[in-house]
């Protein structure tokens, strides 16, 4: 019912006041956000499901010691040997896509005519090189700027230069900005600067992701307009920067869910809430706070920006990251964002409706204490009752795949779920002709990102 | 120059009146403290080295409930799987010797004579029984009991009945009492409560471990006095419960730090501080934050109570819980207790003194972000250059083993410390002859608890 793409869109519009809107959602995604006010999609073609790639940020952050530290250093290697990595080890395959600069890639100035430039030392070859590497290989490269005068790290910002940069980058070949929003002037600069970036971007041509950090800079002043950030924006950042501990990713899950009203219908396809990077595979997190984010990262349809090293990632954080059934629910094509429907005692219970009349729902142990507690589903309190209306199949997918088997309205699902940890499973309607059920595994497919753009 | 044991000091004490004391002290710790005032050993011959083992209270909590969950309930059934285990599976060998009962192995009230009993659903073999088994697998039995009216989760309390529960634990057989500070009348009812249950384990003439929370329940109201209290237990609890956490696990290195002027000089073969149990094997710790644990108890001498399910136990956790090297660092028998010698940024810089004239450093990256962070030691900066006077032989222990070569006084060792992980080396003195090599991993080589009691 979705997922019409409109190729020939971009670099049509008809100057700086042109927005970018679009008819592309489900129905019931359209009707929903009518009904409740909310706004349109970004209607860039682009991000119809949450992205998938890499980011340099919270593994790297600003290391820029090339001379002691060149493995790990922010150079053109890194993101050339992520790319290989990438390429060579199922990360394309499981759809991970987009290998994404962050801050620190620039030179200390703009060049003689005001344009952007690469640190000559770190990128010698200049991003358009490194662009058509990323490129060879079947992936996408995203790029970072600021709305202000300068980025977070003080490198030179994009103020007084959306149009210049925005062409630089298309020329260059970028195809997603991660535009933060550090040193801004006034507030109003602050939203005219998101909004004119995203107008400049659509001028280029060239399809290019648009990632905002918009409402983030928002939320100390003023409650941000999710509307106008979705119009022109195609996933935005919410809050502070995540870190590699529990406590943060625990964090930005409560905050969500007390959000929920506010965000769930900003989201849908070509526009998501970003909760930040997945930090899988790091060191601060255990096992079962890993399966933890990879699962509500997939019921929020959380953009899944990975920040590790992939050249030496743990095999069952891989496993994790790969899981084709977990992200087959991140990138469901109904794009509804997904919400915690319940809380009690230690557990919280969310739920995101899927395409195909199915349901994905996340059972969350927050003890920090003791061990496997049992949470106990009865099919008919899952959203009164619409999961399983007559007989359906359950299906276990975090933190080991299993069938639960058929079940009808009546039945009991006992669920072990760990402290920090989460169980994710789906529930399908299920009728007795054999054709229902392979449907169902056909839609833990992961979608093939290639084909989309 | 330590480690007479005394055989047959127990069980000859005159009366209430008589306090464990002794002489077995290092000459060093001695003379320290009698110049702070400290205190001498509790002198019942036990716990010359910290106590290894497990318990079953952060993993298994009150779980009283063995009809719904017969596998982890509180049970004789999980303290006699516990031991097989233990027994079958290295655990003994690298030093684990004691299955520790903790809350809620009681019956609801005593018997007609005043006596505790068991749970006789729970333990239907009686507590008499258990520790016969534990026994035939050459493992000990610790219990647990509480100074006030009832225990923490509510069971009868000792109060009252000191000598008989300590006569009932030595006819029972039983190795250890943890003795919890819940439910106490006063200050002055707790104090004499932990000193006098201190003596009726003395009167009994068996050997038994005596494990307090005395000053953890002082600490809200007033300093504890260490001196009275390392003259009556062989080890104790300073603050609350740890839980299956980072935060849990960092709060408690940093409160240990920030009282090691008080605590140190306090710890000695034959009484420890104890910082709460390894939570090792659990859910809520990564590989790094593991590692961190394992290392930090090595420099703090601390027991080693793992509180997990051996049954089922990561190998990665199980590797490094029986880390023979880890394990001879926090059973040295030199028995000084390490401490945090500087900060650096995100840094923490640990050294525990050695038996033969060796050292233990641990250094932690409190850090939560980002990826392995170069530490520098230069050797002369070690304990003021003590640690390497001459020539010396530094070997990495955690979180992997490795040779790092003979070092002079100016030689620098460069270590990369994952974000909330800690690299732990020794520095022992080098000299050129084969010998001092070969004593240096005799060492490292965990003593043989068997043979201690």
């Amino acid at each position: 019912m979705d997922g019409q793409r409109r190729p020939g869109a971009m670099g049509t519009g008809t100057g700086m006041g042109r927005r970018r809107f679009g008819p592309s959602l489900p129905l019931l995604v359209w009707t929903a956000l009518c009904l409740g006010g909310g706004a349109l999609g970004a209607d860039n073609g682009l991000a119809r499901t949450p992205v998938m790639g890499w980011l340099h940020w919270e593994r790297f952050l600003c290391n820029i010691d090339c001379r002691s530290d060149p493995h790990n250093c922010i150079s053109e290697r890194l993101y050339m040997q992520m790319a290989d990595v990438m390429a060579a080890e199922g990360w394309k395959e499981a759809g991970y896509e987009y290998v994404c600069i962050d801050d620190c890639w620039l030179a200390p100035t703009r060049d003689s005519q005001h344009r952007l430039q690469a640190d000559p030392q770190r990128f010698p070859g200049g991003i358009k090189r490194l662009a058509d590497y990323v490129h060879s290989k079947g992936l996408k490269l995203g790029i970072y700027q600021d709305v202000g005068t300068h980025t977070c790290a003080g490198y030179p910002g994009s103020l007084g230069h959306y149009q210049l940069d925005a062409d630089t980058f298309a020329q260059w070949g970028v195809d997603l900005l991660k535009f933060d929003g550090c040193n801004f002037i006034t507030l109003d600069q602050l939203i005219d600067g998101y909004r004119n970036m995203s107008v400049a971007l659509n001028q280029t041509g060239r399809h290019i992701v648009y990632s905002c950090e918009w409402p983030f800079y928002l939320w100390p002043y003023v409650q941000p307009n999710y509307t106008d950030i979705r119009i022109h924006c195609n996933q935005w950042r919410n809050y502070g920067d995540i870190s590699d501990s529990w406590g943060s990713l625990a964090y930005i899950i409560d905050w969500t869910a007390d959000h929920q009203s506010m965000l769930v219908p900003a989201a849908g396809p070509g526009g998501w809430n970003d909760p930040d990077m997945l930090i899988i595979g790091n060191f601060g997190l255990s096992m079962d706070q890993q399966v933890t984010q990879m699962a509500l990262w997939a019921i929020m349809a959380a953009p899944l920006l990975m920040s590790n090293d992939l050249r030496l990632i743990d095999p069952r954080s891989k496993s994790l990251l790969q899981n084709r059934y977990v992200i087959a629910i991140n990138q469901d094509p109904l794009g509804v964002q997904g919400q915690r429907i319940s809380k009690q005692g230690h557990f919280q219970l969310w739920s995101r409706p899927l395409s195909g009349g199915g349901f994905a729902y996340a059972v969350v142990n927050r003890a920090e204490i003791g061990g496997p507690q049992r949470f106990s589903v009865v099919m008919f309190g899952l959203d009164e009752g619409k999961a399983c209306q007559e007989r359906c199949l359950v299906t276990q997918i975090l933190p080991t795949f299993q069938f639960r088997g058929i079940k009808a309205l009546t039945s009991v699902v006992d669920l072990w779920v760990n402290p920090t940890g989460t169980v994710l499973f789906t529930v399908f309607p299920h009728s007795p002709q054999p054709q229902p059920q392979v449907q169902v595994q056909g839609q833990h497919r992961p979608r093939q990102h290639g084909s989309r753009l």
